[in-house]
């Protein structure tokens, strides 16, 4: 709370981190520690936050009833939710995102749902455009990226989505952005273990800076005003998500700074 | 001479153009129209140019006593060259680009060789840095690379190949990026064809634009922008050539006027 209390923030993501071994056969380059379920930690450590909150649920972590339970209970003006299928496609999960995402239907239909976009993908496949429509007929109603660093690909995303929405006569939900800064080569091996595309030159520029985590700061800022005014210009809606991906102090607090730097573009 | 003339230009590339279709097995989308030698061009039309003048040799194409004759006859004040070997890496050339490198060093030490840059390449193989390189080792003391849209494929490159001159403790030579409007999605094809990555999201905005060819203009001059920007961060020198790749008029007219554009970006 104190962290963030001076930030004039929209809302805050609060993610279900997964070991997510099954889908990454490399070795973790940070440990993975079990964290505090989201919602209990919404519920214990932030009932004084005064913004909505978008608790993320790792469907196949719970049981059926446990998440059903969840959904019902949640109030939706205050809880968003993002609901992520099994980290592997080999994996056969107790519950479905498609299951989960019915309940919410069921439930709860007023409880915003949001989805996970993925420019990697995109740049891989060429297809996450029409995945997100799936996931927006599905009752998406925004989605957030993985963090980017590979600015084009974000770009290409973001087009081909406007485009395909424009096609079919729908109007593109918020795509939220995320962002976090880079303090040391650790973290960047780190960031490319959880999938996330990072450019040669950015890679160079952290390595070879007397100061990586103030290169990667100005590098994360940069790269979110250019895609702020790009989806500006094709009429996309966007929000901008910072996370820090390191449990490093100095990572955490810079990203916090991240955060106050980044708002100051969005709301100009 | 007319359109040029009130550009304050620096120099001419004039390209020896090939039919490449040994290369590229696909239809070529413009017809190949073969042209005038570059070198009897720029005697026979260009005499009055007043600045230096880059010619390029596509050394499989000339005999050999014709390419060594031209090699010594060239005034190094006033030309420099790029030397191009074969397409295709499955043709056996009457002359190699080895031979054609060690002759201008035999026969006109003084005469500036250039070599061909692909950040193309690097997206693939991610060693074209190496390359470049071994061409400044072989004698080429600048480079000029294809036509640029994917601006972090070029970055990528200039990054790579600056880390890797320090490492040597060489000095990078200056690297000339190639930019060119697109009018039309027959262009963009082309460009396609050529082996030029043109982003997904370039090409949306150029379907979707009520003026393509303002619209490409506006996208080149900001790309342009910043990749001189990061030469200069980077301390790399920097050339910027200007083409047109179709021999339509108003394309043709475009990239004068890319070029007066671009110009005030470089001089700045």
């Amino acid at each position: 709370m104190e962290r963030l209390r001076h930030l004039d923030l929209d809302g805050l993501v609060l993610y279900d981190i997964d070991d997510e071994s099954s889908r990454n056969p490399d070795e973790r380059p940070f440990p993975f520690t079990p964290t505090v379920d989201p919602s209990d930690y919404l519920a214990d450590h932030l009932h004084q936050w005064h913004t909505p909150v978008v608790v993320y649920r790792a469907v196949a972590k719970h049981r059926r009833e446990d998440l059903r339970r969840w959904i019902e209970q949640q109030d939706p003006r205050r809880t968003l939710t993002v609901m992520v299928g099994s980290a592997s496609s080999g994996a056969t999960p107790a519950i479905s995102l498609a299951d989960a995402q019915a309940w919410r239907a069921e439930l709860n239909p007023e409880l915003l749902l949001g989805g996970v976009a993925s420019p990697e993908r995109h740049s891989r496949r060429e297809n996450e455009h029409l995945r997100l429509m799936a996931k927006q007929l599905a009752g998406c109603r925004f989605f957030v990226t993985q963090v980017v660093y590979d600015l084009n690909a974000a770009k290409n995303l973001v087009s081909d989505y406007r485009y395909e929405c424009e096609s079919r006569g729908m109007a593109p939900v918020p795509i939220v952005f995320t962002f976090s800064v880079c303090g040391s080569m650790k973290t960047l091996e780190f960031l490319r273990w959880l999938g996330v595309d990072v450019p040669r030159w950015i890679e160079n520029d952290l390595r070879h800076a007397a100061n990586p985590l103030a290169a990667s700061m100005e590098q994360a800022v940069m790269t979110a005003a250019e895609l702020i005014e790009f989806c500006r210009r094709l009429g996309v809606p966007f929000g901008i998500n910072v996370e820090s991906v390191s449990i490093r102090r100095e990572e955490i607090e810079a990203s916090v700074e991240l955060a106050s730097q980044v708002i100051g573009h969005v709301r100009t």
